[in-house]
């Protein structure tokens, strides 16, 4: 594919379009716009422009110049990605839906919050609480995300054992296409089989088959009642083992149920300057219950306990009021960062498993990580199998630390491909996954993904070179 | 499109991958594959053949032979559609997978069972309660309709306002596509964001974008205590009043509500020769409940209770044991049924709208039957905003009930998309609604679909004509 380079012309257009203030050409204020949260150099590279258009319109308008014109065209939302799927490779524009950030409604009768893609997610989660519901997506990096960016990712996170990841809480989207046509996919409607689901081929899309412009939420009754549980193994198998045995024992479905490794306790501990209770247990799992009644909740929290119990716990720690649940929270919210400062280089991983398949792809992991001479890091959300394995260089020389990851990391996806798993769970694929996914996906699955990817894009302009590489011949 | 006829080389061909019993060309035979539960005789059509595979690598090499002879493919459920999606109204091949109907695996640790095609839903949830799990699908047809019909059309049900529809308990897909080539979409993974969510294009895609010939369902902890409760309203309005409210202001999610008019209850009573209570009511909702403990059960029971009072209801049947749950339920379950005694010719529409405009669209219902001088009968999924007006031709004369049907029709869906509604909330477009399909559905949403449909299957072999018409040309 060839591009075109983003020539005087067409910058003159962007501003006739978006204003002297929608358009920024200055290096020093592009470079916050050349990365995401990948910590390595090479995963960073400057767009031409950065364009910030405040409605559809614009987004159209700016689409249907860089269709017209073979301008790629990267959308981006807060830049808290996890794969590179917002870094502009290939130059060209960085269509950045920060202005965009109002929520235009909360419809009480239909149970749908309507919001622009640059709300933080923070903010969707604080106006349903506000208005008496919960909006059930909850990434990691709530406080800062936009939820045009989990749109893209169908980013999943705390709460998504219950509740099931962004897609299970989008009910329409207003998407600008590749060729800067318009449509709303969806919208208050509960239920809708009137053609293709195409609402959800947008979800997960990476933003490489449309820009969501406005987004129809799901509200959900706000459960009145929730606990917080800590609860210590001194093995992690103990912990992990525990996992699946939750929901099919106990008939539980718990909110979340996350756990972290020695390795992750420990770095959490340095980073917090506290020591954690328990904090040479092997592994801790946190376990949250939500309910609208106190009673069931009860029930839960104690079929939980009995259940971790005959599973060998220490201890079950409680946390039934906001403090408490906040002092469990903690360490495991501050895990990422964490580990950043334990090894300011470092490889963050985001397979997935079938549940029962955590306790061998943990152990497996370990395995791996003895073999190679490298640390790595387990925790994660054990209640969807969906495992953070994070590679830490620490003190070793780049070549040395380049070569274990790759060869770990290559161990790591046969083992993950040979259970059932898959490279993501939440994270995505962007450009830092693409490598490997060419490998390791089904071909079959590729061919029709970019036979898809051709049908809408035929001009490879929005967000080219994310999840995979096609040419127009294929 | 210029298809090829079914020629003796071809059928030679299908003979030998599948043997003399796997094809059948007696029309007699091929009549009962030559219509779905449409009752209009313009919605059937003979086959030139069927086939009927009995696993996945038979069904890939009928596409293959069908894709390379130019043979349109009509994949076929239990024929319970309604929407005349499975009918072969270019001959060809109808590929019925009534063979494939095995259930592979109950997986307990993962909370997912295995099956073909061709199983029945009623035999799913069956599997699935004697395991102790629910399977939350639950379509009216669900004694007689195929799982892969369900997925095909994305069916809803009575479950839907809790649990969600077909989709939502779908983890993952063997396809076989219209090349003929076989992927797997999804599996044992709660969670997946590697490449684009394929897996929900497919579910709903009425058989026109592949073929599912294994499935993995989700299973749920089974709910340990339910009740319905039967609701009689003088008005309708004050019944439908009440729906979105019993979410809203109550905080609850029922499992199912249900409504009939009083066209619908009478025609009930005659159809099962008994008197239903309240019988002169205006409309009945039913009301069914679900839940791990039975103090929450109560509790939302007794809240569901008061806000009917307050709504103006006369009074609450419950129904706490299988029995009289039975009873309440068993009108509703009849009611397509006695429509059809009651008037053998008639049409059952699907409208959805968000939940808030369901009082106003029926209605407005009501008002287009009285101006037209035809009777609409009203029920179906109101906690959802999914109505199957149903109209009734009665003692009208053909050309009079044509004439009448059509411009009510034409009221009604502009009615549906003025509110933000949509043709179809559970029974998919397939011949039937392609008309209507095309003069409402947005221009952008149905040249997109197009496209996905010639990128996947360019030579428009799979369910050619069914959802819209598409030329190799657009």
């Amino acid at each position: 594919m060839d591009y075109q380079k983003v020539s005087e012309p067409i910058i003159s257009e962007l501003r006739s379009i978006l204003g002297d203030s929608g358009v920024v050409t200055d290096p020093e204020k592009m470079e916050a716009y050349s990365h995401d949260e990948v910590p390595e150099t090479r995963w960073r590279h400057l767009p031409e422009v950065v364009v910030k258009p405040e409605n559809t319109c614009q987004v159209a308008q700016v689409m249907k110049l860089a269709n017209r014109e073979k301008v790629p065209v990267t959308p981006r939302g807060a830049g808290t990605g996890l794969a590179a799927g917002a870094v502009p490779f290939l130059g060209g524009i960085v269509l950045s839906l920060e202005k965009m950030n109002r929520i235009i409604e909360v419809d009480r009768q239909n149970l749908v919050m309507v919001v622009e893609p640059g709300v933080t997610t923070g903010d969707v989660q604080k106006c349903a609480r506000d208005h008496g519901y919960l909006y059930a997506g909850d990434p990691c990096s709530a406080d800062s995300s936009f939820i045009g960016g989990n749109i893209a990712t169908n980013a999943g996170g705390n709460k998504a054992v219950k509740y099931g990841c962004t897609s299970k809480h989008v009910n329409g989207l207003e998407v600008v296409l590749p060729s800067g046509e318009v449509t709303t996919l969806g919208g208050k409607c509960v239920k809708d089989v009137t053609g293709y689901d195409l609402l959800h081929l947008i979800v997960g899309s990476e933003g490489t088959l449309g820009i969501a412009t406005r987004i129809y939420l799901k509200l959900l009754p706000r459960p009145r009642f929730n606990a917080v549980l800590m609860v210590p193994f001194s093995e992690l198998s103990e912990a992990i083992d525990l996992v699946p045995r939750l929901m099919t024992q106990g008939g539980i479905v718990p909110t979340s149920i996350e756990f972290m490794d020695q390795t992750c306790i420990r770095s959490a501990e340095r980073f917090l300057d506290r020591q954690l209770p328990h904090n040479t247990a092997g592994a801790h799992l946190i376990i949250e219950l939500d309910s609208s009644t106190e009673t069931q909740l009860l029930e839960e929290m104690e079929q939980v306990s009995g259940l971790c119990g005959v599973h060998g716990c220490q201890e079950v720690f409680v946390g039934d009021n906001p403090a408490t649940q906040e002092k469990i929270w903690k360490p495991r919210r501050v895990l990422a960062e964490s580990l950043r400062v334990t090894s300011p280089t470092y490889c963050m991983e985001d397979i997935v498993v079938p549940v029962s398949h955590i306790p061998g792809i943990v152990k497996e992991i370990n395995r791996i990580a003895d073999q190679q001479g490298i640390v790595i890091a387990c925790f994660g959300h054990a209640g969807d199998g969906n495992i953070h394995a994070t590679l830490l260089k620490g003190d070793l020389p780049d070549d040395v630390w380049e070569e274990r990851k790759g060869k770990a990391l290559d161990l790591i996806y046969s083992e993950v491909y040979a259970r059932g798993g898959n490279l993501s769970g939440e994270h995505g694929i962007g450009a830092k996954r693409k490598e490997a996914l060419s490998k390791y996906l089904d071909p079959v699955k590729m061919k029709t993904m970019k036979a898809i990817k051709l049908a809408l894009d035929p001009n490879l302009v929005l967000n080219p070179g994310k999840i995979f590489d096609v040419r127009k011949e294929v």
